[in-house]
């Protein structure tokens, strides 16, 4: 039988997932994206195999946004920006490739991209390297740690 | 002296924006896209003129998500569809052109676009366009007050 809240063909059901966590509250974890489209490149996934903000119940969905709002001002801190890209994909003719519910947060700097708008086309690239190659530049296991360490740490001023 | 609940020179603080509202809750409203990028495209914006989701009190916050959920069932259901993107963009380096905080919400249909990711340019495209030009197709009155009158009608089972 499956178990819905744990699909086995899933990355972000993956126990290999808690490597990339750098703030867990209640039913929610934030980590950071092993192939990340710009530096502070960050997920907030719920534990259990969820595939659309519709349905979460309203206490899950309060939390969702509450991690999402902590983990911005993480992410705000660690890279010294009040400057960021929100996105949330629902079902392939959005463009989500991993069906498990994530929302993306970028933080965003002057010039880092030469278009503003670049960092989308390369979110989408992105969710399919995660599945399906390593045709994108992946951090190294010491580049992961190191900074999921770095934002643990700031985590907990939070 | 400058009040910060109305800017002068924001398009969504003009009177003018109650005309493309199908959905009002607490401190904020859902209106509809003059100019949207696929047919549903609409924004939930504070009423206030709020630049950020940082500087949302923890009784907006919740307000805004709950106003944006609510929003997204009502054109889940007008567009006939469970497909969406949702997007913030926070400061021009994000790719951010009206300051007044806003979440698109894009209902989406399978082979709406030939590739899932182009609705994202034509975002970017579509916020200058509010502000300086008509380069983009706009809905006349009569069609802009249809559809808005439309959602309202359905906002009403919410």
């Amino acid at each position: 039988m499956t178990n819905p809240n744990h699909v086995a063909s899933c990355p972000f059901c993956d126990a290999s997932i808690q490597a990339s966590a750098f703030y867990r509250k209640n039913n929610f974890i934030s980590v950071y994206n092993i192939a990340p489209v710009l530096p502070g490149h960050s997920l907030v996934i719920p534990k259990k195999h969820l595939t659309s903000i519709l349905d979460l119940d309203q206490e899950e969905y309060q939390e969702f946004f509450d991690a999402a709002r902590t983990t911005l001002r993480i992410l705000m801190k660690a890279f010294v920006t009040d400057s960021f890209d929100w996105s949330v994909q629902e079902k392939p003719e959005a463009g989500q490739t991993i069906e498990h519910l994530h929302l993306h947060i970028v933080p965003r700097l002057k010039h880092d991209l030469t278009h503003p708008g670049e960092w989308y086309p390369l979110v989408q690239r992105n969710d399919q390297d995660i599945i399906d190659s390593f045709n994108r530049p992946r951090l190294t296991s010491i580049e992961l740690t190191a900074i999921v360490n770095e934002l643990s740490k700031i985590a907990r001023e939070f």
